[in-house]
């Protein structure tokens, strides 16, 4: 049985539209049925047509869609819908969807502002929906090796977090030229208070929280705008303390020329240290001070099982971005499909992000930008 | 527009067939539609019933498949077939599927012996149907920039190829074992008259040619049985000698204990070298006499037409082994399609291997098994 | 012409008086003529005899060596003496060997404290003599790559430096056991204000400020001292800001349990990036926008004069930790040799750690220790 | 105390000479007393004086220093020779010096033919003195590892074996310049009958030899001559079988362009492999069907007495080729020594080629070239 899909935003040329349906289609969990793809009517219409939806599914509004849609049998109507729009048509949606009976998958970072997710926070409890942040790092198998060895004991208590995730794109001012990413990524109106610390800082941040299974604390934050004229930072450093008395650095940047998306995190313990970069996504490096270095394998099958509940093909075929992003997606299947027969998901089902990723996640983008134009250094983590 | 797909073989438990059918969802580019899953019934019913199809579109054999869907209205009936069964099962529904008009993507090795190959050549030709044979590995984007960089004159003429595949999981007597995998692939009355040389060899010397776009001429092969009890080959070498004077070493093995599956490629010519490995896919090593190396990415705005319309990510977001697979479905699709619609496809969606491509596959594998039994140093490549 | 060597410090069991020796023979530029070994007199002689000294010039004390080298005939005299004793033992030797008419090669950080660093300076300045300081990063020919890249222009204006050197040997309290190195290097007495921020801190800063050409302007700094009963710092982060307006991060830590010494540096720019860590020290990546990585190798005859003169070996034969040493040691020696012959030296002789930067290192170390007590964000850097 | 070493050949220009002399420098274990460094008086005269040499002990032919140095006192005559001239000038300094009293470092190629290296192996046993062959790569810690733990049984019994020397260097017609390194290497006047296989391939079959500890006993070789002009192979590939019922393939090539040294063994057993290349000289790779990879490292706390005997820095700070040469050139010279003073060299101390090695070696290379010649496949390994 597939749970039928639906998505608002995510018109022809839209690059996390496409990427989200792909996630969807991968594990064959969902079957998209409708869709309000874009504000404008000819281009919603036209990119449903593309994507073989009936012409009486595709909407030209958020809220026609859920309208209409609930008017639908309940055997037929959408069951899941996905929200890929810019940020500042997040909260709106979500807010109705929940509302109308419908579960969620939305993309990040999750709300325009802070009050906007907690007052989210309050909509999904009310709701009894689920709610699913598409952080797409945490679907990784090696990085869900990694949180397990950590919360096992692997490394002892953790002292030390390094996250980055270096980006260049930004390197010039493309926002100039007639680039839709660029424009609405670097406009205040759309993302929100934040340009890189939104857009990669808060994947960044939430790796470090979900590997190490810890929270920050205290933040430190350099945030620059370095292209000439940018309206948002697309560059900043923040030293970090976490709720256990450990320390860290993250760093997001979209102007380090040459650098493509290699979010990378590496964390310390008492008794080793472990390693993960996407450019070698299927492979968590551990370290001790006493014995080899250790490179466990996406597919191995010494690999907990929360790995291989995410893996589809023996070791050595690697597996990507997408296949990451489809482990939110099928494992938001399984938790909602087990919800629908009145069962309980398993751990590895309901591993992925949540409400509560998403609230740290826009506290973090409010937190860091304050300390970024404070002189005190230490900025307490405030929600 | 959808192709409908059907499927022979890659019932519940099967490896491939689920690969080949998240390799056909992930474009969106088909539609399965029917299916013949298992011989056994019940196990066919049951494994259609999961992928959601029909019940009266599930068979239990390619010939009820084929028979019942040519009854079928035609904008109804399966377009595409895709026979994911093991080699003794490949050249009879491939025969029987293009004499009744249907499209045909079918895993490698191509047929059971060397004379299917040829006999199913002619039935292509004759069919006027199309063909596509699943050899994975030329679908990764940094493989085909390989092929147009040699192809451009990159290297200067080509002089030494080396071509690898290390794999590790039969070091040991699984057929022993309940392994369906390892039983039917050391089984000589499935496989055929080769084993790790029919099931990655032929991987390995497809690579070769198609990056090199040389052909082997001459093999002079060491082909052995490592595992005791074994009925076929596990392991092989061969030495190489291509149409244009160049010479080459193959290697291929399954009891390389501890290697997953890093397929590797490394060609050289008079002007520099060139270097692509399974485990870091998405990049592609150039090297030169006198300048730097260079690593071109999947993803660079630099890269060909062939490796950019294989690519769904911007560079940098890993993909992998499943959309390497995927490249030929969709090309494969985009083919078909230009035929429904009289238009000639594109060269880049014509770049998916083929008829030609199985019988030099099925060439290999009896000139490599026969120069292993030879006590001659060269055999000639004869088809 | 092979200069003669005296050794301050470096007797029995010292670990890094063996480096500074096997440096100073590798490219037979140096005698070692006579040594103050150790402050105990017996293991002074040991040290020397197992050296080949004879007996009459292994001394007790840095005043004696000087005392008595001073009364040698000129063509028998010491002429450059190296001094690799713990920190608090490098000012009084320095200053009297430089004093006396002695070229001086110190060991880092350089002195004690920055108000002896300070009186350093003008005692160079003073003697006449020549100074170089053992910051071996500096020495590898491919950091030597980095700089003149970078001086040429091929990355554009720096924007961002993160600059890092994990260490993990500290993880423990080895201070507890009998460790030597852990012993001094974790004893104010002996180190100073600063452990690990002087021991590797001071690395990173020195190879952050050579390869960019930059001058760090303010610090923010996170100062930790990790393992329980510990006096001195062993982790710290520091965010920078450089005087052209670039910022960076800098983190040297010894608690990163299973680092070994990593030391890295990457470097952005308005049109490109470079990236150089000591695990792979040959080579040296760099990055663009809009063409493929490039990887320039250590003997590559395309690099610049200045990493051709500190190569030994064709490329592809790796040159390590000890060549770099050796680098620092020839360059000084043909820069003293010209001295001699009363030419000058050329720019690649004479691209060798100084005064300078053994000032800023020290300037750095009481900067960011600073930095690290205050509440205050920024700490304007001084001197 | 230190050896006093004299040496045949290296004079200005010559590139290995200059690399053994770097060796015997880098522990300090020689100090050069005299040489014979060129046929031709002057050039052999003005290499001694930049060497330091006294001008009475710089001879102009290797009859001449061994004829002169014996008449000087005991305690002041050259111990150990090393001759770094042309393959075809091996074999008549070597036996002189040996039956005149002298230890002998050589370089490989032993000697001009197998019939001169067998007479070579009866003058070393006659005249009781030792015997050092410089087969570099064994002198590195993380192969001497390989071959402990391969010993150990680590892997089980092994099973395949691929070793490989690729260079890029003679892709052109280098000899037809004034390239001195070219020009005797591809001179059968002076190198033999092989060119690549003699220079590179004797090191590949070396390491494969030392590191199983097996023999090759039958091999099936590709040799070719690829660049016009050229009078030696350039090229070569072999399959092999040991003794042990193992089966291989070397490969050795010069006209790999833009391959640099980076020569590469992986070894598998029944229970795992491991794989070792010179590009990360100082990690050991070891591989598992059941366990995840582990990276061993040179100067880790965890690895073998012979390991840690060929180490001088902590892990993490880079040994390369000179260290690894080194190796070699310091375990001689403590073998030596221990014979000086009646003791029995430790096992560790003795692990460096000699001349067994050689004659193996010579065996290697004329029946590489016969079986190259040869229309049968095998060809018997023999000596």
């Amino acid at each position: 049985m597939k749970l039928r899909l639906g998505m608002i935003g995510g018109g022809q040329g839209a690059f996390i539209g496409a990427v989200h349906r792909i996630a969807a289609r991968i594990d064959d969990e969902y079957e998209l049925v409708c869709g309000a793809f874009s504000s404008n009517a000819e281009k919603s219409k036209a990119s449903g047509v593309l994507l073989g939806l009936s012409a009486d599914r595709v909407y030209t509004s958020y809220t026609e869609l859920i309208e209409k849609e609930k008017q639908l049998p309940e055997d037929q109507r959408v069951q899941v819908i996905s929200i890929v729009t810019p940020n500042h048509v997040h909260f709106d949606p979500a807010k109705a969807a929940l509302e109308n009976g419908f579960h969620v998958v939305l993309d990040k970072p999750m709300t325009f502002s802070l009050a906007e997710a907690k007052e989210l926070e309050k909509v999904v409890a009310a709701s009894g929906k689920l709610f699913c942040l598409t952080h797409t790092y945490t679907g990784y198998p090696m990085v869900k090796e990694a949180k397990q060895l950590i919360k096992a004991g692997k490394l002892g208590a953790i002292r030390k977090v390094y996250v980055e995730y270096p980006q260049g794109w930004l390197s010039s001012f493309l926002e100039g030229d007639d680039n839709k990413q660029a424009s609405w990524r670097t406009d205040p109106g759309k993302s929100g208070i934040a340009g890189a610390m939104g857009d990669i800082g808060t994947h960044a941040f939430n790796l470090a929280e979900y590997v190490t299974g810890l929270e920050v604390t205290q933040i430190c934050a350099d945030i620059n705008v370095v292209v000439p004229g940018r309206k948002l930072d697309d560059d900043g450093a923040a030293l970090l303390k976490f709720n256990n008395g450990a320390s860290g650095v993250l760093t997001a940047t979209q102007i380090a020329a040459g650098e493509e998306n290699n979010v990378k995190i590496r964390v310390y313990g008492e008794k080793g240290g472990l390693e993960w970069h996407q450019s070698d996504a299927n492979s968590l490096t551990l370290m001790y001070t006493d014995k080899p270095m250790e490179v466990w394998r996406t597919g191995g099958g010494y690999t907990s099982s929360f790995a291989q509940h995410n893996t589809r093909t023996p070791a050595g075929h690697p597996e990507g971005y997408l296949e990451a992003f489809a482990n939110l997606y099928r494992n938001f299947a399984l938790t909602v499909k087990a919800g629908l027969e009145g069962k309980e998901a398993t751990a590895e089902e309901q591993d992925y992000p949540g409400i509560q990723e998403g609230v740290r996640g826009m506290a973090f983008i409010e937190n860091v930008i304050a300390s970024g134009k404070s002189d005190k250094k230490w900025t307490e983590f405030t929600i």
